[in-house]
C-alpha cells in the first residue's frame, strides 16, 4: 500500500495557513507502518483538484485529502472525487440529522448550505466527526482508495486515529506491529549512533526517529511475520536506551509531571531569569495544574532577585547572576516563600549578546530544591534566544522527572 | 508567471518535519505579487523528483526547490535538475573558495564530500548563501525555469527575500507594487466585511490576509499598470482599518513594545495568573528586552495574589479571583512592589474546567496600571486553553502598545 496526501485549499497554496496536516496525516501513518510516497497541495479548482489526483494514483492506491469538505461553494473535494470515479452522490438522512444535532447543540439553526455536507458516494465508508459538521468519507472502486477528511487538525486528528488508521492497517496486506517511545535528555545525534547495531541485526523493523525540540519520539514498526524479531528489537532499543525513555507518546513531560505531583501530593514553585517564564507557562499549559504549581517568580533584574528570591548581593558579586550559586539561592529562596515542597530556578544567558569566553551565550544554570536536597545543572546550548530557552526549559523539566518518579 | 514549489526529502515525506518552508515561500511569493499555483513534496529519490518536475511544469514556468543541497549522497536536487534538463554540472572555483571558507570560519577542515556543493549547471545564476555551505542555483532553458534552495529555513530564507523574490518581480512581465500592513485587535471575519468595497472598487489590485493568532497581516498588491489605483486603493486601506495598523511587516508587537518603552527610558512589571508567565516570556523574546522589564509575577494561587501583590483578601471573596477588581490590584500592585512605571496583569478562566455561567470558560481580565492611571479590560476568548492564554496575552500586549506609542 502507498499513500499520497492531497491537501486542498487556496489559503495552503498561498501561504495563508501553514499546513500541519499533511505532516501530521504523514508521521502518524508512518508510526503505524504506513509507507507514504508523497505530499500535494493544490488550490480550490476543480481542474487542479483533477490532475492532482491524475498524479497521485500514477504510483500510489489510496489518497488522503484534507480540506474542502465545508458547506460553501468553494469547498469541491467530495465533488471532485466523485467525478474523478465517475458516481453521484446521495443524500444520507441519518448523518443530515447528526449534522442538524450538531447544531442544535451549539444553540443555532442549521443553515441550508451545510445539506451537502450529508451527500456522499453510495457504498462509502462515512467517518464520524463529532468536533465538526464535516464528515469524512472513505470510497474504492477499482483497487483506487480515496480518503476524505477535514481540514482543520483538530476534526482531522481524532477521524485519522479512530477510523482511518485502523481501516489502513486492517486493509494492509500483512498485519503492522508498532511500539512508540518518547525520548528525552538525549539528541539524535548521540542516539542514533547507540543504535546503529539494531538497523543492522533486525532488517525487518523499521525505527524512525521524529525529533522535536529537547525530545525525539521513536517508531518501531513490522509486520506480523516478524513478530519475534520485532519483539526482540524492542527489547534490545529499550537496554540501549531505556536510561532516557519517559514513555509512549500519550503525554507530554508537562503532563507526567502534573500528574506525578498530583498523586504524590506535592506543590511546585518556579523561579526564572533567561526563560523569562516559559517554564511557568509550559506548566500552567496542563489543565488542573493549578493543584500542583503554587507560583512563578521572573526574576529578571538583580534586583528583583535579592528582593524577590534572598540572593545574596555578596553571591551575585562574587559569582555573576549566571552562576552554580544564584540557582542554588533562587531555588531555595522561591521553595521557602513559596511554602512549596519543590524550588525550581533557571538562570542564563539566552543572546544574542552578553556572552563572555568564560561565561558563553547558551550557558545556563539551573537548580531544584527537593525536599532536603538541592541539585544544580550546568548546560551550553546552541541556538538562538528562543531555541536556548526552549532547551532549558525541556531539560529542567526532564531533570525535575527523574526526581519525582 | 506560475510558480510552483517542489520540497525534496524523506524527512518532510514521513512527516519528521513540518514542512513550513513551502508556506513560507507561498507567503513571501504571494505577497510580492507572485502566483503560486501548487505545492508538492517528494522523497530523496531520484525518478520521484523527475516526476515531480514533470507534473511541476504541466502548468507552470517556474519551479521552487528546497531541500537535497547538502554534501551527502541522497542530496540530489542539483543533479536530478541537472539530468531534467539534459545539462553537465561544471565545478566553480571561486564557489569552493568561499565554502572553504565558511569552514575555515568556524575552524574546520572542509571535509572532500562538500566539493559538490560547488558544482552547478554552466550559465546558471548562483544564490550566495550566507549562512550555510549550500549556495543555491537559478536555470532557465525554453521557458522554464528551475530554482534550487537549501532545506534550512534559516538559510532558505534570506535566500529568497535577497536574490529569488528580486528576480522574479524583474523576470515578472510588468513590475509589482506592494503594501504590507500589520493589523491587531481585529479578527479576519470583522476586517473582510469592512473592506469588502475595495475588492470591488479596485478590480486591479490584490488584497490578501494572512491571519495568525492575535495578528492579521495584510499584502496588497497590483502591477505597475495600476499605480494610481493602488495608492488610492492603500490610502482607502489605511483610512478603513487605520486605527488597527500597527506597522508593516518588519516588527512584532513586542519589539514594538520594547523599542518604545527604551525609548522613553520606562520599564515595566508583569502578574500574571492564567497566562502563567506566557506574557513575561514574549517580552523576554526580544533581544535587550532587560533594559525595560523589571520583573513577572505568577501568581496562581489565591495565597501568591495576596502575599506578593498585596491583593486583598476581601476583593477575592467579594469578587473573586477572575474579576476586574483583582486585576486592578493585581496590576498596581506589581507596579508598586517592583518599582516601575507600569505595571500589567491577566487573571482569567483558560479552561477546559472551572467555567461557570456568570463566568464562563475563555473569560479574561487584564489592566494596565500606568502613571495615575488605571485600564482595565474584560475579553471572552474562543478556543482550547492554549489559544485562549495566547489571546489574552496579544491582547494585552495591544492595549500597552495603544498606551506608549
Amino acid at each position: 500500500m502507498k499513500v499520497a496526501i492531497l491537501a486542498i485549499g487556496d489559503e495552503v497554496i498561498e501561504g495563508k495557513v501553514v499546513n500541519t496536516n499533511s505532516s501530521m496525516i504523514a508521521r502518524l501513518l508512518q508510526a503505524n507502518g504506513i509507507h507514504v510516497t508523497k505530499h500535494l497541495s493544490v488550490r480550490d479548482d476543480v481542474e487542479e483538484i483533477l490532475k492532482g489526483l491524475d498524479y497521485a494514483y500514477e504510483d500510489c492506491n489510496v489518497v488522503i485529502t484534507c480540506g474542502g469538505l465545508g458547506p460553501t461553494a468553494d469547498d469541491l473535494t467530495k465533488e471532485v472525487c466523485a467525478k474523478y470515479f465517475n458516481e453521484e452522490m446521495v443524500m444520507y438522512e441519518d448523518i443530515l440529522k447528526q449534522i442538524e444535532n450538531y447544531f442544535t447543540l451549539s444553540r443555532r439553526k442549521m443553515p441550508n448550505i451545510n445539506i451537502k455536507q450529508a451527500y456522499f458516494i453510495p457504498e462509502s465508508i462515512i467517518i464520524p466527526n463529532n468536533n465538526g459538521t464535516a464528515p469524512g468519507m472513505i470510497y474504492e472502486k477499482m483497487g483506487k482508495v480515496v480518503i476524505n477528511l477535514p481540514g482543520p487538525p483538530k476534526e482531522l486528528e481524532p477521524m485519522l486515529m479512530k477510523t482511518v488508521i485502523p481501516y489502513l492497517i486492517n486493509r494492509n496486506d500483512l498485519k503492522t506491529l508498532t511500539k512508540h517511545y518518547r525520548l528525552m535528555n538525549i539528541g539524535e545525534s548521540d542516539s542514533e549512533p547507540l543504535i546503529t547495531d539494531l538497523y543492522i541485526k533486525y532488517p525487518h523493523v523499521k525505527i524512525a526517529p521524529y525529533a522535536n525540540v529537547g525530545v525525539i519520539d521513536y517508531a518501531l514498526t513490522t509486520t506480523e511475520n516478524y513478530e519475534k524479531e520485532f519483539s526482540k528489537c524492542c527489547e534490545d532499543f529499550v537496554n540501549i536506551l531505556g536510561e532516557f525513555i519517559i514513555g509512549d507518546w500519550t503525554l507530554t513531560i508537562q503532563e507526567i509531571i502534573v500528574k506525578n505531583l498530583k498523586d504524590k501530593q506535592m506543590t511546585i514553585s518556579i523561579a526564572e531569569s533567561c526563560t523569562g517564564g516559559m517554564l511557568s507557562s509550559s506548566i500552567v499549559d496542563v489543565p488542573g495544574s493549578s493543584e500542583v504549581f503554587l507560583e512563578g517568580m521572573v526574576t529578571y533584574s538583580n534586583e528583583a532577585k535579592i528582593k524577590r528570591l534572598g540572593v545574596k548581593e555578596e553571591t551575585l558579586n562574587t559569582y555573576g547572576a549566571v552562576s552554580k550559586e544564584t540557582a542554588i539561592e533562587m531555588a531555595k529562596g522561591i521553595k521557602e516563600r513559596s511554602n512549596a515542597d519543590i524550588g525550581l530556578s533557571i538562570t542564563g544567558i539566552a543572546g544574542p549578546s552578553g556572552g563572555t569566553k568564560e561565561k558563553p551565550v547558551g550557558l545556563v544554570y539551573s537548580a531544584i530544591c527537593f525536599k532536603q536536597n538541592t541539585y544544580v545543572f550546568e548546560n551550553i546550548y546552541g541556538g538562538d534566544r528562543y531555541k536556548v530557552r526552549q532547551r532549558a526549559t525541556m531539560q529542567l523539566l526532564y531533570e525535575l522527572y527523574k526526581l519525582i518518579r
